[in-house]
């Protein structure tokens, strides 16, 4: 290894939004650095130019690739022999659609947080442009990348719950419990606003990833919806609760409740599967383990690290059982597989990415067209909903 | 106390059913004997001779007072100077409604098991006959005679939780999971034969009670329901799975999951509720606790038997915090609340039962609406049906 | 009723002590009366004339079996036809050893709570008294009645464990954190005063429970102690906290800890179990399932009344598996297996009870030697005490 | 770049030990790069020249840099403009003290796994040099860096628990339960290996940290111990399990048991405070939460990022309430605590660090003292050794 050139081997990284005071920003660069293989060298962190940079020099990014509109980003950084080769995309809802064409179009992979756009036909036009390029897209619906979950997804893929009769699935929070938009909460006041969330509220925020969790650890697809959206807190817009009934291509049937009223839950994101052999739960508060029951058989609690869990588990994970991985580590398992494709791709074009379990536009597609079905269907008194 | 004749003061008892290898026969007979209230003097344990002497004297029931037809016993426990003052019913759902006319017309309290009857216009028939006759009648939906049951009932109605926006409630099970009723278990068999259980299958034998204890413990009424029931295992006739969708009258609502092919659960009854200040959850499993959380506070857990236990809890309680009490204590507690009606009844006629906590003809009747109506808005392909 | 007798099937029973207001006389009497075997005829309650009679009154007794002192009702009662056939005495601890003598001097089986008595030499003088009688008696080290621990036990035995190298138990609680017994409370009175309670607080309480649990439960023997007992509340003159090292005749280690100051513990029994292939682990406030992991395994949760569970536990279980049973229903297990025994004894002298699982007075004695060699190797600076 | 120099902030680091295999080398790089405080730009990650190149082309460092012992990586690391101002000692026990020596000397800072060395001579020897040296020297005791451990800390240190009265630390695991290191497990190799490990096994291993953590959460000295160590499996010629009993300074008690061969526990840590008014329960594996009772209330559940934690666990902190931290993240606490030490120092040499959380070589000599007086009792047959 004459010129074991190792910080070429990093993935350049850019990143749109995510300036300072913002969360998810910081969750997904400590996600992106975990595992030492992107390097974050670009940003549009701030339309606000001081702000911008000086974000970019906390993060130590070069002040000449600070930039205050991510046009301008996508722009020069496909001119530079060492521009970017990925960007993240952390903007509120209604600002995914045009950054994430813009560095399609600049011939740039793109990694966004969900729900993917604002609206199902914006969603749509989006993948009909990734489907074209030919480029990498991950949607971050990120508790697909804990462990426990992707033991749960194979272990129903080998056929160890027979099959599927009900997924439950449920993701109550209490953080929205009161009228915090009001008083200046960044968070609150963006994902309760339809101009900038889109059409959902918790449906939206949290309402997806139930939505994206339950079909991909199922491995079925929802079919059709009958949804009662509740909107509890004096003044607001969107729905801070969703009730909602799912029917599965298999025949099999389920609940999704999602809610960000119920207090004495923090991010109670839970899903259990039960076939007909056995049934599987697992709660995002305590990730490291999965419980297993076959029937008539004692409860297992099979645990993250250990002999007891699979191949995709342990590929996901980092230390040895009993010492917990957390939400951090669950994201970067994203950032991880999405590396790996990356990186498949520098040096060919078509390299399959069919296997991955990084959720893709298509996934993003799908998140939305869930919004929109489950609104649909509570405003009309709760009627079912294809989702073909 | 001269003549302090205490053996006198046992409330002179019968049964109907419950005869050798019936299970809730048991439990009845232990609830009603664990506080020494009671004193079993007849039965009608079974419609075979020699099995109902046989049962008979197992139980220390003398000879002349085991019947074979609960019409004969009514009438004969009627003429006694020392008959009967209260009878226990604990057949299957099909034949509630006979012995409960029978009794009533003797003029013996009735102690019934849910749910009330196979048809609602039964129920509501023999709510008038219990009307009229002033007797006293509990359904014995028992879930609502755990100590922490009953805390949460009083923490609610004291306004603890602030206006009430959401009550779950799921009582998931595994037991009929496959086709059990097929190969001889007795109690399968009843159950999943609409001609014995009625029109529900998990909705009446689990549901209800699910349905019983969201209104006792909220305070509310639901005001109506939107449901989808389904049958996973071949050849079964009735509902073994059922997704229900509540509105409560004061706006709040919630949802509804009984399942008894839910493979990895036992008795897995839950409910929590959730207020504009407050939420609390409560486990079936775990009966001796009680998980409350104020808004931006940390999440309490209240047990049993404890000082942060309140006037209802202790009442309902045998022994210290940290000793268990289970299943069977909560049950008995139905059986020493209703003493306490029938001992004030000795004495008076028109005693006022109206604060006491055992379930009524009415909360029988009520349960009974809801599985007609939970069928009908299945069979409706899921469309609200009100319950008023 | 010529030859049915269902009563006369009942064991006669007395009580001394356990008069109004004591916890541990009801906790009893449910016991026995929870599965039928028992009838409760005559008592000593208090030697207080009136309250005696109250208390007698009040649970069905006759007036003319009421008796102010036990030696007045051992030699009244051993002279009836229909006297009573077992004694339970829940006198305070230094109670017990007398009334114990008198019961066996007449010829009545005794059902004693434990310690057995407040010192060796009166505990081993006891041994002998009731091994010449040929009499039955029970201690009622309760805790060995869960079914789950006997589960436990079933499972050890059996080699699922393989050799057993430790067993941790501990028993925190915190009900004399502070100085309670100064203010009135009269549990804490008795049990804090060594003229009533012995040379041991908490080893004699609850430490001795412990004990019994360790060696009940493995299988073995613990065949030396070393030990440092503190007394951390002012003015309290036993101890209220215990930390023990024991040593097993297998060359198994442990350790034992018990508390009555540990605040946050109401009575927090947990014994853990580990041999060279499994370990388990079982808690007294969740005593319906057992915990066990073989080595690379998934740990199981095994449930009471599931068909993870065997026989002893089964035998012990009145309910499914999902339905809880608690303290009073591991009590009630000791009080029927004792009824079974003394069965077999009305008709055959020599009935062999080798296989029960009721502690017996050679249990007792063992508990009250743990004691004296505890306080013995605490006072000597902590130093190995030998338990042969 | 002329002001920003983002890169130039982060504290240039090295490593010694911790080549391609290594389970903790990897555990602390990405602890380091957590919060993107620190370059890793130099290491002696391996004797073996070959290995040593590769292992750190993995990791980025330039081939100049990949040294292939620590006295050459010391030596020119001191000579460089841009040398490393910190290093990382990862090597088994045995090599801790000649690295950590080498790079005091060239003027390094020195970030040591514990326990610090193998005997206590050499500890003492090692805490003389750093304390002349005026350099930083960190411990791993990573434990230490969880949010609810400072919460426990902080809340203990704030008479929020009263005076202590016991402390309870348990560190139980079951990898070492049979014979794996005869079968080329290299972890367990070096562990149970005296010449590599000192003195200790288990105490070494895992009894350091329960030590540690016991006196960091408490605020408290232990001051006195005794111990019984055993080697449960053949051919072992170290401890895996440990009973010890422990005297605080303040006449406080507590136990400490630490096992490898406890079935059933990955990395079971857990240590329990009790006062004269609270106490507080925290479990490794379930990191986020921490229990709290107040004497005669309910328990409370504080959690991570909740409103309920206080400042030193918020500052321990990244994402909020419900969304899980790991062993990864406390651990990254260290790195992250110990970068703002090496930084007030880059500009003033005597910077104050007595209110840093970072464990210091006195914790290092502490840890080994420990080890050494425990086998010390353990040897003469478990006798109170003095730790002062």
């Amino acid at each position: 290894m004459p010129e074991s050139k190792p910080a070429g081997d990093k993935i350049r990284l850019g990143m749109v939004g995510g300036g300072q005071g913002a969360f998810i920003g910081d969750v997904h660069r400590i996600a992106a650095r975990l595992d030492n293989r992107y390097q974050l060298v670009a940003g549009a962190l701030s339309s606000d130019a001081q702000r911008s940079y000086d974000s970019a020099a906390e993060l130590g990014i070069a002040e000449d690739r600070a930039y205050t509109s991510f046009e301008q980003m996508a722009e020069a950084e496909a001119m530079r022999d060492d521009g970017i080769e990925a960007v993240i995309i952390v903007t509120p809802n209604h600002l995914h659609f045009a950054p994430a064409q813009a560095f399609i179009k600049a011939g740039i992979h793109v990694i966004c947080d969900k729900p993917l756009t604002s609206s199902l036909e914006q969603a749509e036009q989006l993948q009909s442009f990734v489907d074209n390029s030919g480029l990498l897209f991950a949607v971050t619906y990120n508790y697909s990348g804990y462990p426990m979950v992707r033991q749960a997804k194979e272990m129903i893929a080998a056929g160890q719950l027979g099959n599927i009769r009900l997924v439950q699935i449920e993701y109550p929070q209490d953080w929205l419990a009161t009228n915090v938009e009001s008083s200046g909460q960044k968070q609150a006041a963006w994902r309760t606003d339809p101009t900038q969330a889109g059409m959902g509220g918790s449906i939206g925020d949290i309402g997806t990833h139930a939505f994206h969790l339950a079909e991909f650890v199922s491995g079925l697809e929802v079919s059709s919806l009958l949804a009662d959206l509740s909107s509890f807190v004096d003044g607001r817009a969107l729905d801070d609760n969703a009730h909602i009934l799912l029917r599965y291509s298999n025949g099999a049937r389920g609940s999704l409740w999602a809610s960000q009223v119920a207090i004495g839950h923090e991010n109670g994101l839970r899903i259990r599967v039960y076939g007909e052999k056995a049934g599987l739960e697992w709660f995002q508060e305590e990730p490291n383990q999965l419980c297993f029951t076959l029937l008539n058989e004692a409860k297992q609690i099979i645990t993250r690290g250990s002999r007891a869990a699979g191949l995709s588990a342990n590929l996901a994970s980092r230390i040895p059982a009993g010492h917990p991985e957390g939400f951090l580590e669950g994201f970067a398992n994203l950032y991880k597989d999405f590396a790996d494709q990356i990186l498949s791709r520098r040096d060919k074009k078509d390299s399959d990415i069919s296997n991955s379990l990084v959720p893709t536009i298509a996934d993003g597609v799908r998140g939305v067209r869930f919004i929109e079905k489950a609104v649909a269907s509570s405003k009309a008194g709760s009627v079912w909903q294809s989702l073909d």
